[in-house]
């Protein structure tokens, strides 16, 4: 059965398709991009290092100006990134030859992060399988299985090359002539897969 | 790394325990016991049918009373189930050689179900990893799962010979006169391993 994973280059996605490879999933790795910034080009380099199918799915940019909307109305991220990851998932859902989706959320998570309710919904519409391998795990698991497998690249959000939506908010939101800092917490250490353990 | 799987020989646990042993886990299946039935043989062939180390944990009958003095007191079971699952859960991880505990609870379950509070308290407390490998999937993911991997038996809880908490609780009601359908749904569907498909 193939899996489509949502993919940012980022440890915990990176983690999430590795445990889906050892379950038999077809393994597909989705990045998705508002054609803002061509972060996609670091995911596609993690892609190969890890050895997995790879895709950039272009989304449309009136969702990113909505997130941009909800960020500043709330005056912090966490609405604003759930808003793109939900709807990340329900347009890699709804396309035609979807079986599964899957994504890098983990149990200790508050962000991004899909509420129950929503996730029926979305099975339930577009008859797909939604997986969160890493629901079942906790950070210190986590932990463990990332050093085990990965070579990961540490660093501050603005200088990390990782295509996660944050990325492109932060861009939309500079060349609104906003200040990022107001918005977004200054040392917000990013990681980005960069070899894997065999 | 060990990690102890709380096992039933139910489809779930068998299932939960399966993932981790392809995670790289070494996999002991633990099955709870009360010395009210010897239930834990069913679980003892299951195990062997798996290819999984095997052993019985005794507890305190005093555990499963304070469960029927829940139950009697809520009228349904949900709470019993639930006191029970994180007591054994408990006594698990604070076994001195722990590292790791695992059970078979499901992303869609009620019952048993440990909250995220309970479960960052035990890993704490006794400075252990608490692992849900089912809390990613949803129902349709582990049947195909379950259908994928395993052989199994299904019918009413009283004729499936499972070591799951709610044959003892049951068992206990019974022997103090109760019915136990006033307590327990009369239709609830029970299943068990009884083969692997390789």
């Amino acid at each position: 059965m193939k899996v489509s994973v949502l993919f940012s280059s980022g440890k915990d996605s990176s983690l999430s398709a590795l445990i889906l490879d050892r379950l038999g999933y077809k393994v597909e790795l989705v990045t998705v991009n508002f054609g803002l910034l061509d972060t996609y080009k670091f995911a596609e380099e993690t892609a190969e290092i890890l050895g997995f199918d790879f895709r950039v799915k272009k989304l449309d940019s009136e969702i990113l100006e909505k997130a941009l909307e909800i960020l500043i109305k709330k005056g912090y991220p966490n609405d604003a990134i759930n808003y793109l990851h939900r709807v990340s998932v329900e347009e890699v859902a709804k396309e035609a030859e979807s079986e599964a989706v899957a994504d890098g959320t983990r149990r200790d998570d508050r962000v991004p992060m899909l509420k129950l309710s929503e996730i029926r919904s979305i099975e339930d519409r577009y008859n797909v399988e939604y997986i969160a391998p890493l629901w079942g795990f906790g950070h210190r698991t986590i932990k463990r299985f990332v050093e085990r497998f990965f070579i990961v690249e540490i660093d501050e959000s603005d200088k990390v090359k990782k295509a996660d939506y944050e990325a492109e908010l932060r861009e939309l939101l500079r060349r609104r002539g906003y200040n990022v800092y107001n918005y977004f917490p200054k040392e917000h250490m990013q990681s980005r897969v960069i070899g894997i353990k065999h």
